[in-house]
């Protein structure tokens, strides 16, 4: 779609749920780059809205601050009912810990017979996870979980719950949100409970805003590890007993987790 | 990088493991269409190839059969350090369960300086789980765990006790390569431990192909799900406690796991 030839509104509204990837232009699905094209309303934090632009005059920006998911996911079905294209970004995966799951949320509790008849799509993205990931090695290369840490939603309890369970069950984890100044001590809590049943020299991955210009990344140990290193837009990817270092040609250690097991080692 | 400008080879070889994504173009991030154009040697599994295309005349494609990746990754090492720009395709992410981890395998236990000094990077795609997820809405929409339930490189018993811990940790669960004729019972057992804990009428979706012409989504239920219904190519998603469906507009069912806990519903 042509940013020169916007799309007419079509009879009933749509309402697309994009991700934008990890931030790069060069990682985000050209799907995404065509609903946004051919949005008229484009709905979403401020942040991701400025990512995912720009964007045409006769276009509608209507961009919020963040932790306001379901008004904002309301706001796009009241703009869809109304007959709009109306596009919802998030930003790496919309289907994990973003806008995706707000959007059913929303729609489950409505009694607006418009809003359950707007025509819904999800367009995935690159997540922040994986994003990390390629820049380090492969260290999501075998089983592995995606946990949010944030509290806001979850009482703690049953984060620790999650992560001596994938502890035990020797997955690779992903942590998403793993530490705000409104809860610092626990990220050292679930260091703790990491610290408790892995080894010492297991790989951790840092990865903060990689995609975008700030980008860095951090290879170090669950030993080494401090929480001062980490903050909410921090992924900390933690190796399994499997994952292991290898020597990068530039400098620095690439990490990766192989597809066998100790038993099983591949030979082919 | 124009297709009518492939780039001269660089002074060292260059070798990029990159992911097509779930198969549709509309879905692979513009910097893999970019490596694949500027690619001198492609090298892959014949069908991810044939994804990937169409090439050049004056690019290689050196395809091979599935199960030899370590095979495939020796031979990219091999064209990369002689120089040549190669790019190495999954499906998928090539961090998830794919290529990735069968490059840095072999370029660990390499002894040639020559391997190690040739330029790798890893870039990501939207994996079969993620295109699977949007398509039925948003199953992955929190905390989850991604399982291979093969058993060529580890033994089973490793992933009943995997799927144990998941189950127990009320993690959503999205399982590949779930069953092959070689191994026709096993998905049973997976299916027997998740139903010795996971409610009956837990979400189930089979995503299969997604993104390719011939995609097919199934939304079931834990009880009701045949392993009949499973194949090689079939992503399973099955839901934690807290996943949930909604009455779609045109019909069928959408599934989702909302942000919360029962005890922190969201009222924002």
């Amino acid at each position: 779609m042509s940013p020169a030839h916007p799309a007419p509104a079509p009879q009933s509204g749509r309402l697309t749920v994009v991700g934008l990837g990890p931030g790069a232009a060069e990682l985000m699905a050209p799907a995404v780059r065509a609903e946004l094209d051919a949005a008229q309303d484009i709905v979403g934090y401020t942040t991701y809205v400025e990512l995912a632009g720009p964007f045409r005059p006769d276009q509608r920006l209507l961009d919020s601050d963040n932790r306001q998911e379901l008004a904002r996911a309301r706001l796009a079905f009241d703009l869809a009912a109304q007959g709009r294209r109306v596009v919802v970004v998030s930003s790496g995966d919309p289907g994990v810990f973003a806008m995706a799951a707000a959007v059913f949320e929303v729609l489950e509790q409505a009694d607006d017979p418009a809003w359950h008849a707007v025509e819904l799509a999800i367009l995935p993205g690159i997540s922040a996870a994986q994003a990390a990931a390629a820049r380090a090695g492969a260290p999501l290369g075998h089983d592995f979980c995606v946990i949010s840490l944030s509290d806001n939603l979850k009482p703690w309890s049953i984060i620790a719950h999650r992560l001596r369970h994938a502890v035990d069950a020797d997955l690779v984890l992903a942590l998403y949100n793993p530490r705000s100044l409104a809860r610092p001590t626990q990220f050292a809590d679930a260091l703790a409970i990491l610290r408790e049943r892995r080894a010492p020299e297991t790989p951790v991955v840092l990865g903060r805003d990689i995609g975008r210009a700030a980008e860095s990344l951090t290879v170090t140990t669950l030993a080494a590890l401090q929480p001062e290193q980490v903050d909410m837009r921090t992924v900390v990817i933690v190796g399994s007993s499997l994952t292991r270092q290898v020597a990068r040609a530039a400098g620095g250690q690439w990490v990766y987790t192989p597809r066998w097991c100790s038993q099983t080692r591949a030979t082919d």
